[in-house]
């Protein structure tokens, strides 16, 4: 074996560690079976005619500005529809509030990258979102978690975690939790936002999915209980003072394969995730900001959103049903009111991970919850994905996965698998 | 000031810099001044047809894929498109030895993810690109220098530099480089390979703009002296064997608004590119990859390079004349074969940076050639781009420019700026 090239890796390439479900995504890349494993929104229901009136339209009028490159921050027309996106959500911020990123991947990114410092505590939940673990590991952090039930993230813990660690910031995914599709409650939203701001602790909070709700009220967003903690003021004024970082993408409302998000945040953070942008990829590509500032204005977003919507809550419903006709006693799921997944919690003796070539066998696919908890545990849970198959595959993957589980469970011994 | 952010920043924070050329390009942006400063290419050529076309049929027949998520190492036509565009220069390699990144600037920041710890050596030309250092800086490494001639990299003394100081990788843009100008000579090519052999130090060659030469002989690429040296195989065997990552982008051949590069190396180092790719941005924008692909492919980019290559040689020429008319004595520049790039250096006593406001204020930009010289020096050089102004103004901006440096050498003292 040629040590010529991995006798000079840096000692953060131990830190990189391949994504589980990268491997499993390929694995299930066959029409036979069915998949709840990725994360993938439904291509059905891509805006495509949308996408090439938009190019022609983008091309004709300023093709020149679209080929060309642009600046960090990114492109002033998608900041300023980005700034007035959020505002609906009672996020008032100007235009220096607003980054452009490749997508939230490398918004997780930058904020390691302006954040981290080997050995510094970051507290996330468990189960957590894989793609901050994936960015952050590298940077050398130390993950203290908080679980999470129907009501999200458990907050008893906070208040000693906050005050024993000091964490560079807390990182929340409140509504429909990507792996576990559970929502903050308002009274925990309140009393994290009150113990942020006592312990002087930031928030980073990831919602990529705040509009694709089809079920219970809307909750307000961290954001806006720390902001009105504040003194008033415009919204530049309001932004600058906010200790919360709002994170957003267009990869489940408009298209993932854009690779467009934003960082909403004060004027003094953006300016030096700016910098750190400058050298990871020096601006986000111009023709896809562009394309997403055309595509997405005039209220088009709005009414996109209420089609996935209603897509999404039928096949929500279908896997629920399906769920409780299909499992054997025992096994509990969590019930999202939007976003793309749920969570099967397995009796204990079952371990996910040992069951998937099963699953994959008779032609099901999932995620090993372990693959998310960063502390460790979660064998016998599971992510599934249903926004990505129609009602019928839903059902008849629920009904494989449930002969599975059936079998594994009618196996001799404490941990049969 | 509210140091409740700043607080919180990463020890790595202090290594972010801004760009000077980013400031530049801002005070720039005015009509009246004609601006060398950029490194733009020339819009009226994009071609914006050919986008469009390409968006049409893209999405037409599969927006589908185009709009969803897809795998870290990028679109598999495109990657092909790509191992068939380098072997034209004789670089032979498989489709595992290709990396499609978010540009040059990712390909760096990746590299320097993958190998540099705090400390490190890296040797690399001085001046030297800007992005290159900006890329690796936050990662803490030493950068070792070598001045650079009319013939590109002088090498006196490379073999102790390799010697003493253990480099991890030795940078280079060997062709037309940014800033200077200069082409590194098919003799130092040799010296330079036989010598990172000897060393076992592996190579970073940066090749932007190969195919923008308008002047001399294409000279052999690094990457393809260091592949002779080895022992014969298929493209995958030669590819996995290189000691040399060879860098590309489509920034200055189709549009640098897509923000698409690629990074070609062995098997082994490409796995590793991508799990670190997959943690900073999951992977470059698929809808950008595939019209990157539609539009290349067929020969179009053979023919779009030709037209290329006629504009920016005439507008070279423009320059390289109106700077023999409106220098003054004592100035000397280089003459670029390609590229968008050629450098000045004044007299000694003539410092470019204090230079520039004066310049501005007679309508006329370049970018200090201090700002490319990581070890210090520099002061009396500029970098001029002649890409993107047509030849009247590149002859109206250098006859400013001209006058602007006749003052100050006709001002009094030894050092009067």
């Amino acid at each position: 074996m040629d040590t010529f090239w991995k006798s000079r890796w840096a000692g953060r390439e131990a830190l990189f560690k391949a994504s589980e479900i990268r491997d499993i995504l390929r694995i299930v890349d066959r029409p036979e079976v069915i998949s709840f494993a990725g994360g993938l929104p439904a291509p059905e229901l891509f805006p495509v005619e949308e996408f090439r009136a938009a190019c022609e339209r983008t091309l004709a009028a300023h093709g020149d500005i679209a080929l060309q490159y642009g600046t960090v921050e990114g492109y002033v027309p998608l900041r300023e529809m980005i700034a007035r996106h959020v505002s609906r959500l009672g996020i008032e911020v100007g235009l220096d509030n607003v980054l452009i990123t490749s997508g939230t991947q490398q918004s997780l990114d930058l904020i390691g990258r302006l954040f981290l410092d080997d050995g510094d505590v970051v507290v996330c939940e468990e189960p957590t979102y894989l793609g901050a673990i994936q960015a952050w590991r590298p940077y050398g952090p130390r993950f203290v978690t908080l679980p999470v039930d129907e009501d999200g993230t458990r907050i008893e813990q906070l208040e000693d975690m906050l005050r024993q660690n000091s964490p560079k910031f807390l990182y929340l995914m409140p509504n429909f939790q990507n792996p576990a599709g559970v929502t903050l409650s308002e009274l925990r939203r309140q009393r994290v936002v009150e113990l942020a701001a006592r312990y002087q602790v930031p928030i980073v909070e990831d919602d990529p999915n705040v509009q694709l709700r089809f079920g219970g009220e809307h909750l307000t967003p961290l954001y806006v209980l720390d902001a009105d903690r504040r003194p008033p003021g415009g919204p530049q004024a309001r932004g600058d003072q906010a200790h919360v970082l709002y994170l957003g993408t267009f990869s489940k409302l408009l298209a993932p394969g854009l690779r467009v998000g934003w960082v909403v945040g004060p004027k003094s953070v953006i300016a030096e995730l700016v910098l750190a942008k400058q050298g990871v990829d020096m601006h986000t590509g111009t023709l896809t900001q562009v394309l997403a500032h055309e595509v997405g204005r005039n209220g088009f977003l709005d009414r996109h959103v209420g089609a996935l919507c209603r897509v999404y809550r039928e096949r929500r419903d279908a896997m629920l049903q399906a769920l409780e006709v299909g499992m054997p006693a025992g096994v509990r799921w969590t019930h999202p009111d939007g976003g793309l997944f749920l969570w099967l919690t397995f009796p204990e003796r079952i371990d996910a991970e040992s069951l998937l070539p099963r699953a994959l066998e008779r032609g099901v696919a999932y995620v090993p919850g372990a693959t998310f908890h960063v502390a460790g545990g979660g064998s016998n849970t599971a992510r599934l994905n249903f926004s990505h198959s129609d009602p019928e595959r839903i059902r008849a993957g629920v009904e494989r996965l449930g002969r599975v589980v059936e079998e594994a469970l009618a196996g001799a011994g404490p941990r049969v698998l």
